[in-house]
């Protein structure tokens, strides 16, 4: 019994793969991946026809995709983030059917729930051994946590992974056991090390964003949330992660010992747990080298799957235990809705990812963005599309000054009684609109080109094309 | 949001467990559990009927059972295991329903596939954090694996966590995640470490014990596998024990390499791995201290779920990778038919456990057992029913020489060449009949008290009462 392959087009062509499939993929390998492209190529190459792809990310190395699309190999795109290149063709209209956007919890959910099952799942796996248990944290490929690949190998009907480093021995530490797999097949190489993760995250070194991040954690410290068990997320944004800074300096500070870090992984977490300030992360994707050398290194750093990081579930997931998430925004309208989907002409360029999951689960959800950005306001009557709903946010952290969500009058109180410049959000967007003044833009009102799904399944808000 | 409940009877009040329910257990806590009875009294004592249990094991510890199934409050019982005292009762018939054997691989496979669907499953669990993510390697109950819990955890309709180590951390190191638990309810003490494992395991001193080991190694020598990347199962009897110490020797002898070492695990695999002769230990339960300390401490030390050890799937579970598996017996007949469930007497006093599931994955399933034990010969004519195929069985060895499956010719003319003392089993069968006399035992004809599912559910054999 071996389920191991030496070529993928073989492979391929023994799965007898029907047109109309639906097949995903993981973004682990983000911008670096190879393995999409190198799947994709193949099938194409025998053939295949309309296919739906259900990846949780899109990178701009898949731009091959748009070719696949307009030859009709490919007919269907589900994702929760989608980079600008492919967001560029669908607004041009390539793809008939609307692409369907998850978040980084909904996506579990909808795949194990069978809302959107998946035939065939391709998953690239940095090692690999001989019974197919696949782990990522080791191989010249390596890129730490496999997270998002979980419910794709727990529930898709054929499992295959892909690995450029297949070992001999019985993997201790291995992520997605092999009784989930049901092929391996070895590749060249599944990934370009420069694209996977990156050498290092960088803070900041724009004073404006530098301001926003003193005044995010003087937000923080304010709330009444940063004491011992305090539990974080933030993005890998140059303002988030200068607040990660601020904040680990005020924890050491402080000796305040937090609970734990979550979500993906920078090494400014991974410096907050060496320096105590946390127990635990907790880890559904590495962002850069330091964090992929903790996870291998440090117990921790733990792995977790999709389903646990931020899948609704009566049982609770891991945002649920959030105190606090720092996010950014594209646009944000005057009810607290924010756009992360599109840039502010409406062309699809990112995603909800945890966006919205984090936001409903912690206590305290924090918008950190510049009121200004490439001459667009940050806060504007008429959003494009609703990634997160405004009930979920609690405040927006600028440069101009902070909005907290009128729904919090206890947290306003706080931030007043710290002497914290508040402001309404439609004082900001006054501010806002008297520096850039009003954007001649249009929501956009050409036919859906994607829908976006709120992270229960139901449907939240659409994007539609440029008229 | 809080799962925490600090009274059980009031979690069990809360709950509104309707009669007819399904529910579950695991049984890493052997005879040291006390979970079972605790929820057990606690169902009867707010007048619950008709309930069905679970168990991956029951033992004697569960006595008290005896008298809710009397009462009507328990009328189903579904294992993979039963000890004698439990089995006794069953024998006088206070069962309406048949026992439901499975194995230890057949078990999660059923309930993942909702052939057996479970409603409430109890987890005892010695550590378990404020988000309900749940060890078995932590605590003053530890028993280290918790392997047999995870189909439980992930499919029942409700999963209730018991544990006597409540903590205010962020467990990284947990087995089951927090999102699969939807109650954790504290204990005073979840079990009695005296018999949750054994301080130690024993190698047996007995002549003939010791003798058959030998003969054992000798086996494993001449068969070929024993090489580097070999693989290895025993059980924790002391003549399987002893065949592990003399291979340990032997492997460290001739400097084998060996891939892992899976299932139950003893003191005497953890020195193995420690000494470099696996790689690997992959450990669907703990059965005494030591495993406990290693598989807390040393990587190379992996908790497997029962999916992963022993589910029959396409994918392959890991006994589909073992070279070797070292079972006992009580009866075995001239198709070489082994079984384990009962005594000579039709007494029920024991069960699969991964007995079927090894036998049909390993290269080579060997027995090892005396030929006579209490006066009664092994092999016999007939037996009381199969535990395991004798298809699956390729060897039998005994202080009196070693029967090899007619179908393994390949195996014979190995052990030939060996020059090892070969029987056929009918010889083995007539020197033991001379030894012992002719027993005067008839199978039991009664009704039907135990139905035996083979590990891919299909009914394999049934045990009657006696007449």
């Amino acid at each position: 019994m071996s389920k191991l392959y030496t070529d993928l087009g073989k492979l391929i062509a023994h799965l007898d793969i029907p047109n109309g499939s639906r097949i995903s993929f993981h973004h682990h390998l983000r911008n670096g991946d190879y393995v999409l492209n190198a799947v994709m190529a193949e099938l194409a190459k025998q053939g295949k026809r309309d296919l739906t792809i259900n990846a949780s990310a899109f990178f701009d190395c898949h731009e091959p995709l748009i070719e696949l699309i307009e030859k009709g190999v490919v007919s269907g795109l589900e994702c929760n983030y989608m980079s600008a290149k492919l967001g560029a063709a669908i607004g041009l209209g390539i793809l008939e059917k609307p692409v369907i956007f998850r978040t980084h919890g909904g996506r579990p959910k909808a795949i194990l729930d069978a809302v959107t099952p998946i035939d065939f799942a391709f998953i690239a796996a940095p090692t690999a051994d001989y019974q197919g248990n696949l782990s990522g944290k080791y191989g010249p490929s390596a890129c730490g946590s496999l997270g998002y690949a979980f419910p794709d190998a727990r529930a898709a009907k054929t499992v295959i992974a892909l690995s450029d480093n297949l070992i001999d021995e019985a993997l201790a530490d291995y992520s997605i056991p092999g009784c989930e797999v049901d092929y391996v097949v070895s590749l060249e190489q599944i990934g370009n090390p420069q694209g996977i993760v990156s050498g290092t995250t960088q803070v900041t070194r724009d004073p404006i964003g530098l301001l926003m991040a003193q005044l995010a954690v003087k937000t923080i410290q304010a709330s009444g949330l940063l004491k011992d068990g305090f539990s974080f997320q933030t993005g890998a944004g140059g303002a988030s992660l200068a607040s990660a800074k601020y904040l680990h300096e005020l924890m050491l500070e402080q000796g305040i010992k937090g609970s734990f870090g979550l979500g993906g992984i920078t090494s400014y977490l991974v410096k907050m747990l060496e320096d105590g300030c946390f127990e635990t992360l907790y880890d559904v994707q590495c962002f850069d080298l330091a964090a992929v050398e903790s996870i291998r290194n440090n117990p921790q750093h733990r792995e977790v799957s999709a389903m646990h990081y931020a899948a609704p579930s009566k049982q609770g997931a891991l945002v649920d235990h959030l105190d606090l998430v720092i996010l950014g925004a594209t646009e944000i309208d005057r009810n607290f809705n924010v756009n992360v989907h599109t840039n502010s002409q409406g062309q699809i360029m990112g995603g909800s990812g945890g966006h919205s999951d984090t936001a409903a689960g912690a206590k305290l959800a924090m918008i950190i963005a510049p009121l200004i950005r490439a001459r667009m306001p940050l806060i504007l009557p008429e959003i494009q599309c609703v990634s997160t709903p405004g009930e979920s946010i609690d405040c927006v952290v600028t440069q101009y000054g902070i909005a907290v969500n009128p729904a919090r009058s206890e947290l306003k109180a706080r931030l007043e009684d710290a002497g914290l410049p508040l402001k309404s959000i439609s004082e900001l967007e006054q501010i806002a609109t008297k520096i850039s003044g009003r954007p001649q833009i249009q929501k956009a009102s050409g036919r859906v080109i994607a829908e976006i799904l709120y992270r229960d399944g139901s449907r939240l808000s659409e994007i539609r094309q440029k008229a």
